[in-house]
């Protein structure tokens, strides 16, 4: 990267868009607010003319677009993913309004790549796909109309972020080294593995054990060396409980 | 209580006071803002001429105050503790500014106790008091002379949380039911047990991990829940462990 311009360190990225017309303009709006980078999950059509017709000229991001086979690939590397969402949910993570959000993603644009994320037209995001950021975003509406279209909802996004590039010499460094995505994940992983292993969790039973666990350390926004200290503690206990297995044998 | 207005919820906890005569200025200090819960940690001389004469008036708080024998004592039922400081230290908590601060407190102290925490005039807080808190509060002052008066900074700070009544309603609600002071506290004592018997931590050289720990979770503002969870696995954990130490014998 050329550039170390906040702005070139959020990547958009659309899960399982249906429209490769909203794919076009959503690359539209991103360059009028000097965003570029596009993740593109499991596109039904991509790439199409209707993507490059509404595109209008932003054809460089349309072109750069990294199409992945699912969320995880297009948030590898990031530390902070926004959900942006219009329903609010049950055990949903922290909340903040558009603005709010997106100062929140430009504090950490600052250092390391961060995402904002949205669903398919139809549906929105899975719960699944919000559980794997650490906040959601919701742009306020009318609440007898709230359906934004897609490449709409990107835009209002797009143009926070650049509003918030004044605010940002005024926030708090971040601290330490966040860690990203794919440490985090193994933790969970981790994390899982020990609540199995020690008895807590009955795997065939699982409830909504991690999806809290998630919920609590995505409001943390955890450290590189916070992952590491867990994953030693949890490793430190897990030799213990193999060993006491192998004892009984 | 009979009121629930949230600065009934918000305590200013004076840490070591030397001097009455700024305990009585930090009672008149909260009167004028709509403060009234006033917390002593072991002050050097409390009750007091000096305190009456420099509380002008504020005499109903004075007498209400509670006086502990230590910090935990004044921080008990509290779900947000904020370190009022000047100097930003090394492994320090989230720190937000004056104004940030309060509104963070405030959204708290909608439903739960909250404290602003004070130290002793001539050196500030300990290290170890900053680490019972969950977030550090700076007030802005001239680089060159940054010496606030004790209740000059209670002032300041009482001045912001009632500027930010009106923004109340604007913020997103508390989600779930926030663990306490007593709650987390258990939680580190049994985290620290666990890292000891799993073999992690060795007690005799505990180096910074708890402060990590507490560190950590302090950015999370842990719900009750999540602290019962963490200490299912914890328990779960300690007893195959227990069990294997048993089977060895």
């Amino acid at each position: 990267m050329k550039s170390f311009h906040p702005l070139d360190k959020v990547r958009v990225v659309l899960s399982h868009p249906s429209h490769p017309g909203n794919i076009g303009a959503t690359a539209r709006a991103m360059k009028t607010m000097g965003l570029n980078s596009l993740y593109l999950v499991n596109p039904r059509v991509f790439p199409d003319k209707d993507a490059e017709a509404r595109a209008a000229g932003a054809w460089d991001i349309l072109n750069s677009a990294r199409v992945c086979v699912d969320l995880d690939e297009a948030l590898s590397g990031t530390v902070l993913a926004a959900a942006v969402t219009a329903r609010p949910r049950d055990l949903s993570h922290e909340v903040f309004d558009a603005r709010r959000g997106a100062r929140e993603l430009l504090g950490h644009a600052r250092q390391y790549p961060v995402a904002l994320v949205f669903g398919t037209e139809m549906s929105g995001l899975t719960t699944l796909e919000v559980s794997k950021c650490q906040i959601v975003v919701h742009i306020p509406a009318n609440p007898d109309y709230s359906s934004l279209n897609l490449a709409s909802a990107v835009q209002v996004m797009a143009y926070e972020l650049r509003m918030g590039l004044p605010e940002l010499e005024l926030l708090p460094p971040v601290a330490g080294i966040a860690a990203d995505f794919n440490d985090i994940e193994l933790l969970y992983r981790h994390l899982e593995r020990v609540s199995v292993s020690s008895g807590f969790l009955d795997p065939l039973e699982p409830k909504r054990l991690m999806q809290r666990m998630r919920r609590l350390f995505a409001r943390a926004r955890l450290e590189k060396e916070e992952v590491n200290i867990l994953r030693g503690i949890l490793s430190a206990v897990e030799k213990r409980i193999q060993s006491q297995i192998t004892s009984y044998k």
